[in-house]
């Protein structure tokens, strides 16, 4: 049985991982006779907003901590992560993605990445392992492995980031996925499109599949 | 269009609405071609728990507040819904229906529902409209439907209160729906069976299947 590792930023669109692209990743593995193990970096979440009134709130929280609700309580810290035991490595997105992953919400082109996000992403490519991103997460991977043909959908802003960590983009559709044959990197826009929940079940689940196509 | 009504008890499965119920309850509405609103009371949580430890932690949410990142901001003050303006209402479960929505985890077959919740049901049912319950929110429908028939899987504990309460239990396993012709109630077990992800969108597309076949 094909094992797939996912990376949660927390939990909730605007601050954490976004739950209806996580849980849906976690359906699509299930539906296609994969299985998962879920991770996420025990680190502070950059804020809390507020998904009633987008606010931020003066609370602190934690990612791993956060994720677990996702995850029901099985998940694991990142450090842990050995892409020797997996097929393969997935991100689901979220503001999380750019605000505790990495900090592409604040500095773009320029951002650093997470260190253990970052060596389980190249960890994994170093054995040419598949790699998938949804939403805004394929920014991770535009900006560790060169040269990555990636989408976020069609928002222009993102896309010249994307270009100027040198990376390249294909404008997508809901459930659309590109696919990068010479880096093993898949990518589909789901919420970075004004989509519906079934649009994002398919985009999770064309993902998966055209991952397991590959393993 | 079919419109259905969702009330969730927070975020996260020990102290909150579960978060995979939820998602996939959205989604088989949506995949079955019916649209949603989500409610929650603007109440406190009953306490917060760390999805990791399983520890209590020193700390206050809101469960609208918290049930806004499932619903992505969209989401209503249950105190708005009117069941004129719906052909169904359901509730995933989650510790947080049991703990925010009514005291049943503390007081059994003794407990009392939220004003906002009761209201909601009870006016709903009044107008003979179709309402459905996952997991342990069955419980609610026992408590608040003379005789109710309803499912929460196989849980001897639970069925003794439900028996308690003047409800009427039939055992049931994975995906498997107990439709209540007289009082149009419709229950699944989901999480109150050890259960994957994708048995937990059987339920949920089944329930879904079975209220929309009566609306």
């Amino acid at each position: 049985m094909k094992k797939f590792a996912v990376i949660l930023a927390g939990c909730g669109v605007y601050d954490g991982a976004e739950i209806h692209e996580a849980t849906l990743l976690l359906l699509s593995i299930s539906k296609q006779g994969a299985t998962y193990d879920i991770f996420a970096p025990d680190i502070k979440q950059h804020n809390v907003i507020n998904h009633l009134t987008g606010a931020e709130m003066p609370e602190s929280r934690n990612v791993l901590v956060e994720a677990a609700r996702i995850a029901r309580g099985k998940i694991k810290n990142l450090k842990e992560y050995d892409p020797a035991h997996y097929d393969a490595l997935v991100l689901p997105g979220g503001f999380g993605v750019a605000k505790n992953l990495c900090d592409f919400a604040f500095k773009g082109a320029a951002c650093d990445v997470n260190a253990d996000v970052k060596a389980a992403v190249v960890s994994t490519h170093s054995l040419g392992k598949p790699i998938g991103a949804l939403c805004i997460a394929p920014v991770i991977l535009a900006k560790l492995i060169p040269n990555a043909n990636i989408t976020v959908g069609q928002d222009d802003e993102t896309i010249l980031k994307i270009k100027k960590m040198g990376g390249k983009h294909s404008a997508t559709s809901h459930g659309q996925v590109i696919q990068d044959e010479k880096n093993n990197v898949f990518t589909t826009p789901c919420y970075m499109l004004d989509s519906s929940i079934s649009q994002i079940y398919d985009g999770a689940y064309n993902i998966v599949k055209a991952m397991l196509a590959k393993m």
